[in-house]
């Protein structure tokens, strides 16, 4: 295929504290881990997990810590967690440990409620940025403006939104590494023509109605990840 | 929301065997575990399994082995695997667990080459099904109908195409046990409203020349599940 980087030595970094969303990390991780010659790190925040319980309870074996992150980070990829984002955007070492990492990385990606959390390691600051419909408006409070797409490129920062979001992002960061003949053969690999059933997948798509009761839904995580965010307390 | 069954006590059992897709397994997982008051089982089909190693490398931690499957199984899913569906098709032990579990499930489903493992513990005999579009045909050798469409459903199996054909699967499996209004909702909650970058996600899509150079590099994957596929052997 012309134009196409078929293997490489990417190192890619996957941060996993407790109460990520799984799928925000196991999406995207499909994808960077089938660029042939790439190596994905799950690196947890706690020191010494066995395994990471996500917000639904499925727990991910880390292979390391955030201490032993590789000396090359060409990609460094948050996840969201509606059980865990909150929390950990009001855990200063686990913030300073993302600043240290953000500000060598080669990309910055983050996912759904991830992009709050770069957002509160000081790393999207004048930056165009996406999160979860719901709190997309929160991006505000770090600095960063936010943006209503469903993944946003902004220099070396790539964000994207709510949780399915994660499989686009991804593909965009293979297309950026590889190059697009790449990334159009994991769409492929990945059988990934999606037909969501009910079309409801934004706000907009979805109507007042169904939105309203999801926004009262998600308020209370809204508020923990208000509370957790306020503007540019930790990295000045 | 009219219609709608808000809460419930399905059992889900998701089967986890060395070698399994990870996405396969976690997209369905995020639908069908974000039903309120429903209980997903990752059972391994290794006893006494600390973790689950996927053929990208990402292990899950299960939260029990297939002898401990609860005595309701309302929904039974096996998920494919590119390093290793075709040892699990091969293994007679495993094929009988999958075959009891499956004779006493309210639904069975599977993903990708997973419905492959469905169809050597004879679960599929006379039935619509797909599976990964390299390896669909391969379904015929089981008893089983090839069906091209993203997701099948044939009475109670539900069957979807490749890796990312799990969130829509399990999309349906939420509205067949919850109604569309719950499924809806997922779909927002998830953020679903997916763009493929590039809309190569089928070998229509992606034209002859890509699906040939993915063809050629799948052959060894479909040789090893043709030779673990000869007919009716297991489950006469």
């Amino acid at each position: 295929m012309p134009g196409v980087t078929l293997t490489g030595e990417e190192q890619v970094v996957i941060v996993l504290y407790p109460g990520f969303t799984a799928l925000d990390a196991v999406g995207p991780h499909y994808m960077l881990a089938s660029m042939m010659g790439a190596t994905v790190h799950l690196l947890a925040t706690t020191p010494g997990a066995d395994a990471v319980p996500s917000d639904l309870g499925l727990a991910v074996q880390p292979t390391g810590d955030l201490g032993g992150a590789p000396d090359r980070i060409d990609v460094l990829l948050v996840p969201g967690g509606s059980g865990g984002a909150a929390e950990a955007a009001a855990d200063p070492v686990l913030l300073a440990g993302l600043s240290e990492l953000g500000s060598r990385a080669g990309l910055v990606a983050g996912v759904c409620t991830g992009t709050l959390l770069l957002g509160a390691a000081g790393l999207l600051r004048g930056r165009r940025a996406t999160s979860h419909w719901v709190a997309r408006h929160l991006l505000a409070r770090h600095g960063a403006e936010p943006t209503d797409q469903r993944v946003v490129t902004d220099g070396h920062v790539i964000t994207g939104a709510g949780v399915t979001a994660g499989i686009d992002l991804a593909l965009a960061i293979v297309a950026r590494l590889r190059g697009d003949g790449y990334a159009r053969a994991l769409e492929l690999q990945a059988e990934y023509a999606p037909r969501p059933t009910f079309g409801t997948g934004t706000p907009e798509l979805a109507g007042e109605q169904l939105t309203g009761v999801m926004r009262d839904l998600f308020a209370p995580l809204v508020e923990s990840l208000s509370a957790a965010a306020p503007g540019h307390r930790f990295v000045g």
